[in-house]
């Protein structure tokens, strides 16, 4: 299986899904599957920072006593995304209608990101 | 009702929760309850740096298309954590074990975040 099929496996599996996308932490995305519906939303923009984001994150959950930080989600008001590390350099992003089915992003996503770093 | 009630009453009411607790986006905490069972974890340590990276992304936001944010939940292998806007200068945060019941969380902070905001 390519990434792309994971990836629309991910899209199709969860209600109200947007977009779903492996991306290195540099911010950029190895792959994407997109519903059009979804084109007016400028999701590589917000993932990109969100990357950068995560990055920091990851390093301040290395000096804290909470172990290491595999999964964030940042929610507003018109979009939900779910983004689970892969590997130490990849990770995994969900992005969902705000009122998608979140609690199956995170399970989809989740039993998903074996199977990406397989393949990485 | 005090913060503390509040507080106490968000922690009660989620199966696994540790500690809850009112904070500025400089970090500070107005007000905390946290169960006694969770004092070997460094929290506090953990909330100043999520204070600062929810800023950030407070930010990034407001130049996207996905509208303010309003929640962003970072987990670990031992420690799910849920943070609410409650104003524009401060948040809820909720911490869980990672076996805790993080829907019931989101929801509770939900609406808890509105009764918080009316006795600032």
């Amino acid at each position: 299986m390519s990434f792309r099929t994971h990836l629309e496996s991910v899209v199709n599996q969860v209600e109200g899904a947007l977009a779903c996308s492996v991306m290195g932490f540099d911010g950029i995305s190895v792959d994407t599957f997109q519903k059009d519906e979804s084109a007016e939303l400028d999701l590589n923009g917000a993932w990109v920072e969100y990357a950068n984001l995560l990055t920091q994150l990851r390093n301040a959950a290395e000096t804290l006593k909470t172990g290491t930080v595999s999964e964030v989600s940042v929610n507003s008001e018109k979009v939900l995304t779910v983004m689970r590390l892969v590997s130490p350099d990849y990770f995994l992003v969900l992005a969902l209608h705000a009122d998608g089915n979140f609690g199956k992003g995170r399970y989809v996503l989740r039993v998903t990101a074996p199977k990406v770093r397989a393949e990485l």
